[in-house]
């Protein structure tokens, strides 16, 4: 049978070959890395038999589907200890999650705590060493409903009867049985690090109604080495959280009479805000973007048109009935565009036209999963579209990609992964857009882009727009923390069902292509990731208050508000402590806000006419003239760079 | 009998004697221009004898009230020059409006065109020679109702039905009579000049299922010089008719999907919204504002808390239901600001506090009330709140109106009227909050404010907010035409309504007064202003695009390009015509758009290193280094006047 590799190569094997198999006659190496398989986009269990012509990924800890078949198979030797400790336990479902996994089970009488943690962590480690393999096998509907009945388990029998016979895979390792589609770890031994993090009450399936079973999540590593880094991590993310950042330096708050998920900006995050807005206005002014303005509504045929009616009715706020008509809050600000787009004709000539806009979206999302600033349900995007001809359409997705690489340098952002999502070709024509051609061509030239920059990424099949390609750039923060900071899309459908178009070289109608991108996120996400990426020490251009102005007596008041009129008519951002307090408290108190300098001014200064200047958590960097100092400030603006 | 004036004094006279005597007891002049009079609150006939004490204010042409009377005066002269012509006509209602007056009348057979105009004009201004006088008299419900079913008018049957008897009266002059409440000319010989403007068909009572009734609208003055400035006004204002500039240059749009009244900004208009926020932002932030940023929506019970609800729910776009709460669109900015204010503790230390914001809210307007960008559904805000002590209060008062004077003169707004509305004694604790000490200081401290600015101003009674004062700010255009361009309010009750404080010098709980203003208005309304102020011919600060560079031929396109680039650099906004069309063609194409100056280059510019400038409207206006010709244009800007 012949088996084509990501990189495109065939390779031929026996039929009954395994994925195992085929990373090793790649590298050995390779094969003592393989964790997990998709064939034919379908996860598989890396020691399953082979039979048919297909395309083969493998997976290792670097890659996301390679940790959830590690996690998810740790939710296994977990429910094995937790079998091992309380025998009469029930089991219930046992997914991976973003970041390890849990098991929700049935306990009865019993209790568990954290307590109990450290002997199931040891026990886990001890099943991991058995290494244990783990077999997938097919069971029929009656013998696995009287297997779980046999058990007393009603949950598991409750999975089964929605389940089709034929469809049933049960998951064997060592004495541990479990209703399971699949995707596992060879054997258990690549689990070397193990830590259960905490317990909550879970009802079953998510209702109320049923009865509350016990969540025990935990997290596994293949090396007890990034285990440490994990939870070092964890505890620097705690000290770092966006909430308690933005409460203690005043940047948002949340009001009941406003709503959940509705941030209030309160003037240092307003200010945070207009710096960005500032710098990403005069950077795209600069790339030849030109700005438009919409509102934030528009009537249900607005979106039915663009196809977001019905199918993504839940994710909009509910419509308001006025005139015999419905008006929603905007989820997405590009049919706006495109209708300003089409409201004066357009040629060739005046293309790639790009429209930028901060626009505000409102989304609905349940206010259980609200989280800060990083899920709200009002977001203002750093949103663009880009129309272009197919001729320009190379260029102009290089340029986005320039941006965001422009980007990450000006916020120290240093690993980054862009998640290219491609089309299915089997799903064309319901999940994508009907027309295979300009798909192959589309995305040969995005990989092109992708290539040609240099850029981190990775291709993913099947998970493209309905219209086009996609690439998800995921971000880190400085303490190693995941985010998904934005979506650039690639659309070549949205024109048509607006009916847009211009006049071609030829005096033809044409459907331009539409790029849509917004490299600095949403203002929400944004800043909640920047302060914990800077642990809230903001950059000097981006802090709300660059400079304490900090007289060392009331003495010296006068000669401070020279320092602070100065500073501000040279435009930075300071403030005067004119307190009768002493100076080290005037220093405590700027350096639990955070703001970037701070400027002791006395006798000597005043004498000599210059200041001295100390820097947030490094302390004094010597004395400066006032302009100098302005000046310096100025040179840490990433347009000055 | 006692008669106050309005400027304070009090003045005895007879029992019985009329305000037109008064008038001629103050001056002959006065009394030759009185038009209208208002005592203790209601407007009476300046022919009416007084019989008791009260405050008078007498209305000359000048004031509003005035033309109101002078119109409505004119509607009665109307109905019987009418009455000459068609003898069968019914008569309905005639009240003044805005620019003017109309009458509703029944034609039964007949029909009036404008070829009518003509000899009902003449006929009207005969009438007027009679100078005949307007007499009111009472007159009994059965009396009335006789008369008029003698005259077979089941519209004024209808009208007096729905009155109490002994609150009915006819007015009276040469053999003319109408049902009417009052408030008429001395007589008609002040009307000597008139405009019949047109016709329109109008169902009785508003109402579709009524009769459709004939509505000839006119405008009469008490000069011809005026009629004939008006008419040449109102020809002026069709020409700069800022919904036609609005499609000519590019600047907004509407669109059927997303809703009347909902404006989408082209490049152009957004690139003025963009200079006008920069321009009011750096102005704001030097007079001491922070900003803030709030969501578009919030819960019903902020509104009900603000006490917007149910009182103006009409105004308000209908609720979207969800999660059990019901959302509203904001209305206005307020609610959200107090919430920002309240969200953290405040001193003393902490005011004045200036909250700017440029928020857009939504409301509701009938549809058929939309009108361009005047009357919309969508309303960006120059808005801003200011929380200050009562100490406070007046310096912030002074500061707020000095930035009216300030953009006064920056947009060349040469004629305004602050119309200074105050509350009524009579209905504290229903129309006004119940605070009568507070009502009469702070409209003291108003009027100090006013007086010592030397603004030009006019009180009212009986029109302030519910919670303070307030100053509403008309303009007018170059041509003369009325806007309304903003509302100052003072306000001492919603900080009670949000629980608002600050701890005072004395480590009390004190709440602050706020005032509220918009003075850039809201940008729709603002920029409809300044397309008929300067006829779509921007300054060149504000113009999207401030200079074309028109290369003679093809040949000088590398010079005309180093030209743009140079003016980009130098932060202009330079467009580049590079088509091979004849420069005369390129200057009319670059006139026509309104584009501030033209730069024209070829041969001898380019030899000579320099370009040759044209200013739209004027022509030549020489020969400039590139470098010179920015700063030229940099030096235009508000910001370095």
């Amino acid at each position: 049978m012949n088996i084509t590799l990501p990189d495109g190569s065939v390779r031929s094997y026996e039929r009954g070959t395994t994925a195992l198999e085929i990373a090793k006659s790649i590298s050995e190496g390779l094969a003592r890395n393989v964790l997990s398989a998709k064939f034919n986009n379908r996860i598989i269990e890396v020691s399953e038999p082979l039979n048919e012509d297909g395309s083969l990924t493998l997976f290792t800890w670097n890659d996301k589907e390679g940790k959830q078949v590690f996690w998810h198979s740790s939710a296994h030797v977990l429910a094995q200890a937790l079998e091992f400790f309380y025998p009469k336990v029930k089991l219930t479902i046992g997914p991976a999650i973003e970041n390890g996994f849990y098991y929700d089970v049935d306990l009865g009488e019993e209790t568990i705590s954290e307590k109990d943690f450290k002997k199931i962590e040891d026990k886990i480690l001890e099943l991991a060493r058995e290494k244990a393999e783990f077999h997938k096998k097919e069971i029929s509907k009656s013998d696995a409903l009287a297997y779980y009945k046999e058990r007393n388990n009603e949950f598991k029998v409750e999975l089964i009867e929605n389940l089709n016979d034929g469809e049933i895979t049960f998951c064997e390792h060592s004495n541990f049985t479990d209703l399971c589609r699949g995707g596992h770890l060879p054997n258990t031994g690549f689990i070397k690090a193990v830590k259960l993090m905490n317990i909550a009450g879970a009802y079953w399936r998510g209702d109320e109604k049923n009865k509350q079973l016990t969540r025990v999540y935990g997290i596994t590593f293949p090396k007890q080495g990034e285990l440490e880094e994990y939870l070092k991590m964890l505890e620097e993310a705690k000290k770092r959280d966006h909430r308690k950042l933005g409460k203690e330096l005043d940047i948002f708050t949340f009001d009941d009479d406003v709503g959940p998920g509705l941030p209030l900006w309160l003037p240092n995050g307003a200010a945070i805000i207009e710096l960005l807005e500032d710098f990403a206005k005069k950077t795209e002014k600069a790339a030849g973007y030109v700005r438009v303005k919409s509102p934030h509504i528009a009537k249900e045929s607005m979106y039915i048109k663009s196809g977001h009616l019905p199918y993504y009715a839940e994710s909009m706020f509910p419509p308001m009935e006025m005139d015999g008509d419905k008006y929603y809050l905007k989820a997405m600000n590009c049919p706006h565009h495109h209708k300003i787009f089409g409201a004066t004709p357009k040629s060739y000539r005046d293309l790639p036209l790009r429209f930028a806009e901060y626009g505000t979206c409102y989304r609905y999302e349940q206010s259980g999963e609200l989280f800060g600033l990083m899920r709200v349900r009002s977001l203002t995007m750093n949103d663009a579209h880009i129309y272009c001809t197919e001729a320009q359409f190379q260029e102009e997705f290089t340029k986005v990609n320039d941006l965001y690489l422009k980007y990450f340098k000006v916020f120290g952002i240093e690993k980054y992964v862009m998640r290219f999502s491609k089309h299915s070709p089997e799903k064309l024509g319901h999940k994508y857009i009907n027309s295979p051609e300009l798909w192959i061509k589309t995305e040969a030239m995005v990989r092109d882009v992708l290539v040609k920059l240099g850029v981190n990424f990775v291709e993913v099949e099947d998970e493209a727009a309905f219209y086009g390609p996609k690439i998800d750039i995921q971000i880190y923060s400085a303490i190693g923390r995941e985010f998904t900071l934005a979506t650039n899309q690639v659309d070549f459908a949205q024109a048509e069902r607006f009916d847009l178009w211009f006049t071609n070289e030829n005096n033809e109608k044409e459907r331009p292509i539409i790029i849509h991108r917004a490299p600095l996120s949403t203002h929400e996400r944004f800043i909640g990731f920047l302060l914990e990426h800077y642990a809230g020490n903001l950059p000097s251009w981006l802090a709300p208050n660059q400079v304490a102005v900090l007289p060392i007596s009331d003495k010296f008041n006068p000669y401070a508000q020279k320092v602070v009129d100065l500073l501000k008519s040279s435009d930075i951002r300071a403030s005067f402590d004119d307190r009768s307090e002493k100076i080290g408290r005037k220093i405590r108190d700027a350096e639990t806000k955070k703001i970037p300098y701070m400027v002791v001014v006395g006798e000597q200064e005043q004498n000599e006419g210059n200041i001295a200047v100390r820097k947030h958590g490094e302390g004094d960097i010597g004395k400066f003239k006032t302009e100098d100092f302005a000046r310096l400030i100025h040179s840490q603006h990433p347009d000055n760079m």
